[in-house]
């Protein structure tokens, strides 16, 4: 049998600025421990801005979401504008301030974000395909835009300022522990906080080992 | 009981100039699971150089190497010079480049490299009081850079040429495959191929998790 192609949508490389490392990292090996294969990719645009790691504060320069999501990937990854829906069986969007700040602009504007538009045209392609869509952290409230008025049920933890973006989306939200899935069965949508909550990469990777089996059940 | 206290040294934020992220978080996240604590340091001091991961080639720009590697430590990072060696009850060097052009400059002198001055202090107060020293990748080279002429017994997998540069430091290279560990017992250093093999994660995974229980074992 053809192993599965899983997509993972990278957004830089940093939880302040970009994709969140370890979401990332984790999902990749539970996904290969599974048998299955990571397509990695990422959006060519420029990063909202760079934040510094140590202070938390902004710092000069710019960088391409693309170029620094590489690093993640190993240099194995895809410009998302150039993969089709047909190319895979299921995605997986991790956390990161990257989602929230390149992706989308969730982190400025709440549930008026916009959505970077490869990112929600692949989206749509794949929901429409029936294909399962898997988003850690802050990643769901991304999703609950590109379908927002679908009733999706999603969770991002229990942090009440996102959980209530996500209903002024027209979503539901259900809290969650960082070890936990919120699996919405009919519109194929899994969801786990991992660092929404204050948490140990150990629980971190629970919840995203349970997300990666459960999206691979269903693709 | 206390948690043991385990050094992760990073060199960077990137596997061809900084430190191999998949390495690093993997070392975290067996760590974690462990109960053990991790705490992540790295020099304060510019990069070799910052390379474009997708291309493969240097792009414009210097970085700093504390600063990248809070990334992978989602900012929870400490100065190594900071660092004494009573703070931490062993060590583990993840890989990539970053251990062999910035901590080290093993990429460019082989066995005549230099090694970074509070690193190689760091590593030899943990050998004198006796504290397990863990290696991943091509980190058992700068290991072996800093004890020359010791006869310790390292692996970095099967690579030839730097397998041959261990071997004029004046310590012993034994082949080994990406989901083993070579252990020192005398010298208590461990270490593992990852990814000086072409492997993919979850292997490289299964060698990690075996190093990490090891050196907690000596610990």
């Amino acid at each position: 049998m053809a192993k599965k192609r899983i997509g993972v949508v990278l957004a830089g490389c940093g939880v302040y600025d970009g994709a969140e490392i370890h979401e990332a990292t984790l999902a990749l090996y539970f996904l290969d421990r599974a048998g299955a294969e990571a397509i990695c990719m990422a959006p060519d645009i420029p990063q909202h801005h760079v934040v510094n790691h140590i202070t938390g504060q902004e710092m000069p320069g710019t960088r391409n979401v693309l170029i620094e999501s590489a690093r993640i990937a190993r240099g194995n990854i895809r410009d998302l504008a150039t993969v089709s829906a047909t190319d895979i069986d299921a995605v997986i969007l991790p956390g990161g301030f990257g989602a929230a700040k390149n992706l989308s602009s969730v982190a400025f504007d709440g549930p008026r974000a916009t959505v970077e538009p490869g990112v929600a045209a692949l989206l749509r392609a794949l929901r429409a395909a029936g294909k399962p869509i898997g988003a850690l952290c802050i990643s769901p409230a991304v999703v609950s835009r590109i379908f927002a008025d679908q009733g999706l049920t999603l969770t991002i933890g229990d942090d009440a300022g996102t959980a209530g973006a996500i209903e002024a989306m027209g979503n539901r939200h259900q809290n969650s522990a960082v070890d936990a899935i919120v699996v919405d069965e009919r519109h194929k949508i899994i969801t786990s906080a991992a660092y929404m909550c204050a948490a140990g990469i150990a629980d971190v990777g629970r919840g995203i080992e349970q997300l990666v089996a459960e999206v691979l059940r269903q693709a």
